[in-house]
């Protein structure tokens, strides 16, 4: 665990209509005057737990050492699902324990997960309704001043993590699906890089998605006629779909769950110009 | 009236999609350059300023003291409504004076309210259409800086305020209205939970909206099953209807000023697990 | 060149759903620390440099000197279109060479453009999709951290401009056209006051748009009755039509790219009261 850098961010399902936000980073204020606080969104699809848990998977690497990551979509909040700060070698992460923090367990060594108990942590008066404001935004904002996870509460060994769909790979194909768009239209799949080099080596391929032929892997969102859906690798190394100067989405009439199909020609070589992945 | 603490938030009807909140921070920073600034929204229903009101009074006690809270929803803006400051034993309050500010002056003790006459606090050339940037901005960045209330201009004895909705209390009845919709689509009423238990006492009751009747008061959104209505006290102590798992706006067909009966069943007492209001 | 004053502004279409804007903070924070990030807006209209072009502009000459802009709306992240750094005396501009700065290039004195080629100022593995997470971002932490504009690489001659619809003027009419609405639904035509008064003088004059009439030039959006469309020059001084209480584009049917035209009545002299441009 690295010392505090007082940054804090923000990731919730609460939009940005009502005062919800602004309330938390006011209490976060209150406490820590020079937190300086970072929306990663709040455009979370309502209740979306999954959803929440690839954004932050895609944001929070890119924060520096010592930041807080507060993640508040809580469906079940007022009821007994815990609150908890989970403590990886970098990052400190604190919201309900629902599975939000799935793809972090997932992708880190794990320090300590502590649930947030201590109620001079908390707001005065907690409500059943807005545990956003009155637990994790408090929370967060007495470890970035200094104070410890482990003062928060007694250690939790069963954290709770969400199945998150992952492909299936098979010597002649890579049966995957849709876990995001975003909000260029762009259809992004559960289908790494890796997963993708590993298997696909120099054999010809052919990605399917909803029974549409998507044309080989590019480089950049610009290397097709506008217009054309292309397959590449986005940001965060996802295979992804999109459309030059469009959007994907309603392109190829593609939605989050759908499934996508790499089918790899094992008796095909790639041709030259395609070969080594040139995109 | 505290010292100022650097905080700055800002409430307006401006969108997010111009430059007009952006430009607001700029000349701000360019007085003030230590300020911090905090959106509440900039999602209010345009021109609607009762609504500003409610959400300003979500928010701002959660900021701390000496926070400076400037809200512009401003449909007359170049026209003869003044520009004020209001202060209050912990907060200062910057924004035409239309009503914006009412549930300010019915919670709180007001120490005083100026009028915004003082050129030196204002950017060099005032438009007639953008006091957000060229009045109220620069208001705030000086107050926050540490000029005083006082040098704004003279006293206003007379500010303006709305006319708020408040229910009306019967022995055997509350007759409330909807007067808040947030994002995630639950129906905020005007009834307040101390007005409700005062009323109700542990009589039965039984809480009706455009006819449809909802349950009893529950704790938290998760206490029924998914898509039922239930009432409960949302996380400002107002009565609200909320659907588990989905959005009651849509549910119940419900929208700001409906009407909201609490019928009270004097003849019947609650069953004892409903005793004390066990919600 | 100012010195740097530590703010820095975004301007982007990404949107504010996912994580793309707070990865671009997270990065910056972590060159830069004591940046203080202000979003001007993240809702350009996809790929729409001009409309990037105009906001920009409308915005940055309220931000303190020394402030860094970064503008990153990149159809062309990935190509060949080159990453650069603007410098006018009081600010500093980076973004894709894409016509973006056109707006800039044509108000101020451009002190030196600069391709961004050094590759210390980048991120580690420069992807080819988010070139506003690997490229903009840090660069402009850089610049705000103190490194010269001239380490970022070699000076370009010849940034790129885009062509910016002006008014045509004729000795009895201005025949310009609507580049921008705005959230509340105003009407924002390219004709500017200064144009507008030296053309009109002391002439009556007729303002018409998409055939209808729209009536004399008002001061403030509160000169007419509710509902009636009214033109006056707006917050950056550009004629504008308006709805008092309601929204302009709705009312009169128009969008981008609509003709207006101002008649100028060469044999008629306006009515004493409207003399001397009394708006």
């Amino acid at each position: 665990m690295k010392p505090p850098c007082g940054v804090i961010t923000l990731t919730t399902d609460f939009g940005l209509q009502d005062s919800y936000v602004g309330t938390m980073k006011g209490v976060i204020l209150g406490i820590h005057p020079e937190a300086r606080i970072v929306d990663i969104t709040h455009q979370v699809n309502p209740q979306d737990t999954l959803e929440a848990s690839l954004i932050l998977e895609n944001a929070y690497p890119y924060f520096p050492p010592g930041t807080i990551h507060v993640a508040v979509v809580d469906p079940g909040v007022g009821s007994s699902r815990r609150p908890i700060v989970v403590v990886t070698p970098d990052h400190l992460f604190v919201g309900p324990d629902n599975g939000t923090f799935t793809r972090i367990f997932e992708a880190h060594q794990i320090e300590a997960v502590y649930e947030i108990t201590n109620e001079s942590f908390m707001l005065a008066n907690v409500s059943h309704t807005f545990h956003g404001r009155d637990v994790f935004a408090p929370a967060a904002a007495h470890l970035a001043a200094g104070r410890r996870p482990e003062e928060m509460g007694a250690p939790v060994r069963d954290p709770r993590q969400s199945e998150i769909p992952v492909p299936r790979i098979y010597p002649d194909q890579i049966c995957g699906e849709v876990i995001y768009i975003d909000s260029f239209g762009n259809v992004i799949t559960n289908i790494s890089r890796k997963q993708f080099e590993k298997t696909v080596r120099d054999h010809g391929m052919r990605i399917q998605i909803n029974g549409k032929e998507i044309g080989r892997v590019h480089r950049t969102y610009q290397d097709t006629e506008p217009g054309t859906a292309l397959a590449l690798f986005g940001s965060n190394d996802l295979l992804e779909i999109a459309v030059t100067g469009g959007r994907a989405d309603r392109r190829i009439g593609a939605g989050k769950g759908d499934t996508v199909i790499v089918d790899i020609l094992l008796d095909v070589k790639r041709p030259p110009r395609e070969t080594g992945f040139d995109y």
